[in-house]
């Protein structure tokens, strides 16, 4: 997956070692999975070479995606451009976020 | 690493199987290895769930990162914060993009 980190979600993320993001949308921390459960345990954190972009090595409880997939990447692209699901889903997102009551 | 495509740069990739990127900085098609050789076959394309991320699996051939390591992730970000490198640079920056001359 790709998120936005701020500096206070970088920080968390150093001190709970757990990934936490921000919600560019929300304009507020995200901390994955605490709805959900599918949290994200840091393994390893690597930096890049002009320092903008971090990547994160996870051990991924449950599904990355809102889809309900264990990478939000579960989309091939095939040569002629065409786009097919490739990965198994691994849960039911309307279980585990929840359905609208009727 | 991570870089940024436009319209242009992804038919590109698609079309050619070598990845291509678009420089904010240059404003410009970025033909990745054009000048090092340091070019990227690609293997395998991956989009995420909002369509708004591309994934690229690549054969890399040589460096991928201007500072000479084969991946731009070559700082790894310790607990407490400090960082340090964690791979083998494989390359002289200067002898691939050569040194200005006295």
């Amino acid at each position: 997956m790709m998120a936005w980190m701020n500096e206070e979600a970088w920080k968390e993320t150093l001190q709970s070692g757990y990934a936490v993001y921000y919600s560019r949308s929300r304009s507020q921390l995200w901390r994955k999975g605490e709805t959900s459960g599918h949290r994200q345990q840091i393994e390893e954190i690597r930096v890049d070479c002009d320092a903008d972009t971090i990547l994160l090595k996870v051990h991924q409880k449950g599904a990355a995606c809102h889809e309900g997939f264990e990478s939000c990447f579960f989309r091939k692209v095939n040569a002629e451009g065409t786009v097919a699901i490739a990965d198994e889903r691994l849960v039911d997102p309307a279980q585990v976020y929840g359905k609208k009551s009727s």
